[in-house]
């Protein structure tokens, strides 16, 4: 790695370079208007980058070819590029780490076909992902990757992060539903992988590749995603169980036993339901005796399936150990349940607290028990708090820990920093990852090895070179500087 | 890619390369008797590679740690090794193209948990997959990814040529069911990616640049399958439609009206089945008017939804041109529509006419109807006839080429050459890919550049130069040489 630019050896984004980025994306596709920049220098990660990596310019590239034109100049004068979608992500992977160029893609924001006979939507990265949920469901088809930031976050900024949610247990994360991508190089050459077609065994698997390369190898111009028949029915299913372990233990019998694969399920510890009727109010059924909560959702075609799975589920929950069930069929019911789940996330944004970390834990469903078992002890040590809530079936558990005590930013970052190791080193022994949906980016690139052996880094270093040899496509993120 | 090794590079595998050898499996991991030797030189493509590329040895595995030392010492020396798993590929990928050491995975052959509440399965690659569907079933679950040849190939194959077969349209291609990967590099260091989890954006996603690399990248010693809820009953409808047309048309509306994903959509076109009346000696219904047939198969829970699905087909077939609608529930009427399926295929490999070729065309599914359309007019050009069959919903055919005309040899070679260069245009001007499931390897590896460009081929050499700076991993395959 020794033979990688550092830091210093980037050129700098001086005037000249600016004219010569206007004259590839006209006056109005770059500035470097400061508030603007700094704007653009962050991204939704808590604690907050704290302006702590302000990009020099903006660029808004609206084709293709401008993309790839800002690329090829970008690399041949050694200028750190850092694609950027919404900025929703929650780990800096389009936090300018190098400053350079912020690459917007929020300009190219079509989508370009759809098509019914082959189930196929097209579209540029900068479109929000719930549009796209919509215009196919305008069309009586389902995309199904659409993961809990549809609402604010870019599709580009999904397939750069492999993006998880809800529906993962069923329908497979982002990746799942991708069947072709255009895609810049970093020396501006643009490649097409893939394409309408269910199979594709020409060459390498770069789709999966690019995606969830958190933008560090290739820029995403186009993306021809999958889509489903639509789910007519849905229905929610609401259960209060005595401890973590009875929660994973249903969920293991509902798909083997009840051979049912639901389309969510979802966990609320009994911390983040005592923080939610506190914070809205509310009085949550069973919150005295639960110790955990979950939500399990079904989807299908018809009303009387769905129903015959939900009483299975009954039957399997009330013969083990559930305090209840409660079974929401109609739309007003179904948004109570979810109410909770939107709360307990809502609660913990608007929270005035200081913040340790939060963190996207991912271990074996099997090993959710152990690893909960454990917080305490570890959140102990660290004189922390913590509530925790999120996808069971997936053994992600989007985990938020505070200091119990009053501290200043100094002390927190370090605190925050043993506390992690502590954390991802219990993970990793049962079988967990780093992250399982929110990204590595820039927040955790530091903890790579921990889960990776030297030959492993190696590998994401030598293949991050073959893509990007100057390594000017968002450098600093997924594995320590060199 | 001068740089890297032409076969004169490499060096011989000598008598005391051997001692080396054995040295570190033990005298009955190591062969050089001839017989062997050429057994372990050719797979299962047709027509086949008449002994072009003999093996100096054959090695035998049966550790991780073997497989290590032998990389290791065939990466020191610059000795080609060709990783090899039951040889039933259809490519040539596991033919040793520059000679050296098949390395034969064939006593890694355990499965080595079953487990049940992370509902996965971990195994060595050298496991018949059947034997892998058979024993999750034995614990009531299921793998998903069993492609038609599963009761011959292994798994590591699969994996290495990201098998599909005919579940692909709902449960995904071998790739869609791997979480994890422990793989032997070029150098003989160890990685392990993934692990019993259903989320992780740990580093790049090398579990899918693996899977389908054809073993050109790592040698698979171990694999985590995800399996799912058994299906607990089985539906098959085969249904004779007036033309392929007809039948594309049916595939889209089932998905797209009916709201119904089949666990497979197969379809034989009428020559197809005239061989087969012919083989078999038996008539298949419809077979004077029908153009095509579809097998469709649904898989579920309960009877009653199958039931409802099946008659929601049976109405679009109806109203859509179908000739009729054959339903069988039970075993016996399920077995005689897929005997048609099985004769088909084994009608052809039993055949003695000299081939042209076999491919494993795949286009995008609404373009099927223009590719048949078009084939006689290719067929003819090239002096051919045809018979297709393969997987509808996938846009996949199989489509094997016989010469209308007596033909030595090396003509036939010429002429497969020409007609494939013919047919392959065609398929990328309508949006498809040089193979679907059945690899690139050496069949195919100098039509590569037909479908990708040249920063794609770039790319596809650059990646496995980070993975193998020496070129000693199945060189030969994916791209043409250098």
């Amino acid at each position: 790695m020794s033979d990688r630019p550092g830091r210093t050896a980037y050129a700098p984004v001086t005037e000249m370079v600016v004219r010569d980025l206007e004259a590839i994306l006209g006056a109005s596709g770059v500035t470097v208007d400061e508030d603007k920049r700094m704007a653009y220098s962050a991204d939704e990660t808590l604690p907050r980058f704290e302006r702590d990596y302000p990009a020099d310019a903006v660029c808004f590239p609206e084709t293709t070819e401008q993309v790839s034109a800002v690329m090829r100049y970008a690399n041949l004068n050694l200028i750190p590029v850092t694609p950027r979608g919404a900025g929703t992500g929650l780990s800096g992977g389009a936090v300018p780490a190098h400053g350079g160029i912020v690459l917007s893609l929020e300009r190219m924001n079509r989508i370009i076909e759809i098509d019914a006979v082959n189930r196929t939507l097209t579209t540029e990265p900068g479109v929000i992902t719930s549009e796209i949920t919509r215009a196919a469901r305008e069309r009586g088809l389902f995309y199904a990757g659409d993961p809990c930031s549809g609402d604010i976050s870019f599709i580009g900024g999904n397939v750069a992060e492999n993006a998880g949610g809800n529906k993962v247990i069923k329908y497979g994360a982002t990746g799942q539903h991708v069947l072709g991508l255009e895609a810049v190089l970093p020396d501006g050459r643009v490649v097409e992988f893939g394409g309408k077609r269910r199979k594709d065994v020409t060459g390498y698997d770069f789709i999966h590749l690019i995606t969830g390369s958190e933008g560090t190898l290739a820029v995403v111009t186009r993306i021809i995603l999958n889509l489903l028949p639509l789910p007519r029915r849905v229905t929610d299913l609401l259960v209060p169980v005595p401890d973590i372990g009875s929660a994973v233990r249903l969920v293991s019998l509902v798909m083997t036993e009840g051979g049912i694969v639901p389309s969510s399920v979802e966990f609320m510890d009994r911390q983040s339901i005592l923080n939610v009727e506190k914070y809205a109010g509310m009085k949550v059924p069973f919150s005295e005796d639960a110790g955990a909560y979950l939500i399990i959702q079904l989807d299908g075609m018809d009303r009387s399936s769905l129903w015959r799975d939900a009483e299975r589920i009954g039957d399997i929950c009330a013969g083990n150990g559930a305090l209840e069930v409660f079974v929401a069929e109609d739309r007003s019911s179904r948004d109570r349940i979810w109410r909770i789940r939107r709360l307990v996330a809502e609660e913990e944004w608007t929270g005035s607290m200081p913040l340790l970390s939060k963190e996207d834990i991912v271990v074996p469903c099997g090993a959710i028990p152990d690893f909960m078992n454990e917080l305490p002890t570890i959140a102990r040590r660290h004189r922390a708090t913590y509530n925790a809530y999120g996808h069971i079936a997936d053994g992600n558990i989007h985990l938020t820990l505070f200091p119990e005590d009053a501290a200043g930013p100094e002390d927190l970052h370090d605190r925050s920093d043993r506390l992690r190791r502590d954390l991802y080193s219990r993970v990793e022994s049962l079988g967990g990852a780093l992250s399982g949906e929110h990204g590595v980016g820039l927040k955790r690139a530091a903890y790579t090895p921990m889960f990776l052996n030297e030959a492993g880094i190696d590998l994401i270093r030598s293949v991050k070179r073959a893509f990007d040899p100057n390594n000017i496509l968002n450098p600093g993120k997924i594995v320590p500087h060199a």
